[in-house]
């Protein structure tokens, strides 16, 4: 007998039904917003995570030297290459362009709860507009997903934040502070004690008077006194968060937009507003997902520079707050028919089978030669509504019997009448 | 600039809206026949190949040592992982099996027309029947989808086979010859030249006699000729191919069903009914997708004797079907409604878009500050079939303009009823 890899999962029938319903209400979401469905390789080469994070990421990474001597990566996140493949055709894309994609990626990191190493993520970005009104369409179709899941306001909320603000902010204090660092230190505010996140502001290069004030700012997100305490790029940022937040609330999402300076999303590439999914309950303690504006990457990439906005959603959080939000799909199979034959009455149990599944539905019949009861136990495993039987008593009166499977009721129904006129019939259509 | 590995291919909008309608097409036929959908995981241990497949395998694989020591290799194919994860809960699974998914695999092997080193496959299989309806529905599930795609029986036909068949003539002609390499012969036969192809039989075991007569015998497949030549296990396996056969007619796959013995499918594991989908016209001149049963495998991975069937369709392949066929979907994307902004609107566009996608339309509206003319010009690039206005003067009046893209008519429209009581309000529910 086999294992299965530490950190890898399978999926049998029952979850993976939920998670389907899940990544649907995602993709169907999506495509109402007039996002395009892309696919991805699942490997790169891994000089454009080096050249992007530097050579420390190769030890987060699943690496190694293919058949050829090429250094190649199981994807670990999407943006690089989304990114390679927009400048790949820039020229010919239609802008601005929208896409999304369902796909696994993989992280060689340690195991824990809603962290795996093979996992699963809805990236959905907008790239060619620098405008309001994108980085709001990302907060929409975030917000309308969750709806859509059966989620409201009162389960989640977006902490919507301001790279530029952050760093003009840090600026204004004192022009040579490591800004990187410093976001990264409001990035794991919420994780360390202040002691420690005052300590790591110095170390990026500000006072701990300034440490202080600037998270005294940043804390009480007075917009109006950030915006008078820098020059006019922070004002414009300033502007920016308003007008996204404008735009969000025209677009819907106002509701569960927060502002909330203190997010500041870990990764590097990020460049305007950023936010993050919080779960309103804390039950799930840490951020569902997030997303934001990286304006950089297309150029950086080689392309010609282009403002690009993305949000991705991973599986295993999503499940965290679904399931917190009581919205996590039932698991259970859903079988509309199982066509059950008693004696020599294939060619006709096959033919009602075939009918039923012709106008949609969801159909099982005997594939295992087995008895009448063996086969109720198992419509009943597969939470069949309708059995229809098949038996060749009946036929000899042109009948099929129809039970009800819930209720236990049964009755007959003209075996040429069935499924007839009815999409998909059930005992009350044949019921005295 | 960043390129593509080699074998690896990037999907663009256009493209995957034709391939999600065939997965899409794929997956529901599935899914109306009760197979339930799993996910599996990309690696798993080398071992589990070479096993199965010996140590040359390894060389087609895209096999590494992970960070922790693990030999571990992207799967090339799903039927070991499947093996492995029935046996993992075969006491509580309820029989018969049925388990579909759709994903990529990995093979390190020459790049050529319709195979590639990153492909797709829809695999489905049932677990836990012996009887000839299990096979016969695996045939009926993949004749259905062909024709769910708009293929007819003048488009493909299934060549169906039986390995015990095979094996038990040859064992009829020399109970030492090498069974293993005489099918691996067979399956070979199409490929190469007949006298190549008989030396192949003759290495195996077989005189130059018995090669031509074992020869003669598969290529009239004359079934009573056969059933005489052998012992009785020979005239079961002939009465099971005729029953499988008989069930796939009253299954409604009989039409695209031929007997071909001269079909072997070249994986070692299979043990009873094979079979391979060529293209009728013989323009795509290799079997399109092929399955079969294989009794053995969940033995051999370590569980209770188990009978399983199944059958993996690649994308690659079917694609050239499709295309011969003329029945690839069209690669254009589709969009319902473009919600164009014109000056100080965007609040009611938005409702507008809002309200729209509600309906379950695909909207698309402006995120990039764009003229009248610009945008008029990407909701051409996005096909869309209804461009909704929303001025300011027509605003004034409470109204929005309403335009056909096809006819180029417009017409306005109140604004508090649109969309109002329409799912999908078009032109001319609003012309005069």
């Amino acid at each position: 007998m086999y294992d299965r890899l530490k950190g890898f999962r399978d999926f049998y029938p029952e979850e993976m039904g939920s998670r389907r319903q899940v990544f649907d209400a995602m993709e169907d979401t999506a495509a109402r917003y007039g996002f395009r469905e892309i696919a991805t390789p699942t490997l790169e080469r891994t000089q454009m995570y080096v050249d992007k994070s530097g050579e420390e990421i190769v030890d987060e990474l699943y690496a190694f030297e293919d058949k050829g001597g090429r250094e190649v990566t199981l994807t670990p996140e999407l943006t690089p290459t989304v990114a390679r493949m927009f400048v790949a055709k820039q020229q010919e894309l239609s802008k601005p362009v929208k896409w999304v994609s369902t796909r696994p990626f993989w992280r060689y990191e340690q195991v824990q709860q809603g962290r795996f190493r093979e996992f699963y993520q809805t990236n959905v970005d907008i790239f060619g507009s620098s405008e309001p009104e994108a980085d709001a369409e990302i907060l929409a179709f975030a917000a309308d997903t969750l709806r859509g899941l059966g989620m409201t306001a009162d389960d989640f909320e977006f902490r919507v934040s301001h790279r530029d603000i952050l760093s003009g902010l840090l600026d204004a204090f004192d022009a040579d502070v490591d800004t990187r660092n410093a976001i990264r230190a409001v990035d794991k505010r919420a994780k360390i004690d202040e002691m420690e996140y005052i300590g790591l502001l110095e170390d990026a290069g500000l006072s701990d008077l300034q440490a202080q004030q600037f998270d005294d700012l940043i804390t009480t997100g007075d917009l109006d006194a950030i915006a008078d305490f820098g020059d006019e790029d922070l004002t414009a940022a300033v502007d920016n968060l308003r007008n996204v937040l404008s735009a969000a609330e025209d677009f819907g999402a106002g509701d569960v937009c927060t502002l909330s300076l203190t997010t500041a999303r870990g990764l590097d590439y990020y460049t305007g507003v950023v936010f993050e999914c919080f779960d309103t309950t804390g039950e799930v303690s840490r951020a569902v997902f997030g997303g934001g504006r990286y304006d950089d990457l297309i150029e950086d990439f080689g392309g010609q520079p282009t403002p690009a906005v993305g949000v991705a959603l991973g599986d295993a959080t999503l499940q965290l707050l679904l399931q917190r939000a009581d919205a996590w799909p039932d698991e259970a199979l859903q079988t509309d028919y199982y066509v059950l034959t008693v004696g020599d009455t294939r060619e006709t149990a096959a033919r009602v089978a075939r009918d039923l599944r012709e106008r949609g539905n969801v159909v099982e019949t005997d594939v295992s030669g087995r008895s009448f009861g063996a086969q109720m136990g198992y419509a009943d495993s597969v939470n069949a509504e309708t059995v229809v039987i098949v038996g060749e008593q009946d036929l000899e009166n042109d009948e099929v019997t129809v039970k009800d499977m819930v209720s236990g009721e049964q009755t007959t129904a003209p075996v040429d009448a069935f499924p007839g006129e009815f999409d998909a019939p059930t005992y009350d259509d044949f019921a005295e």
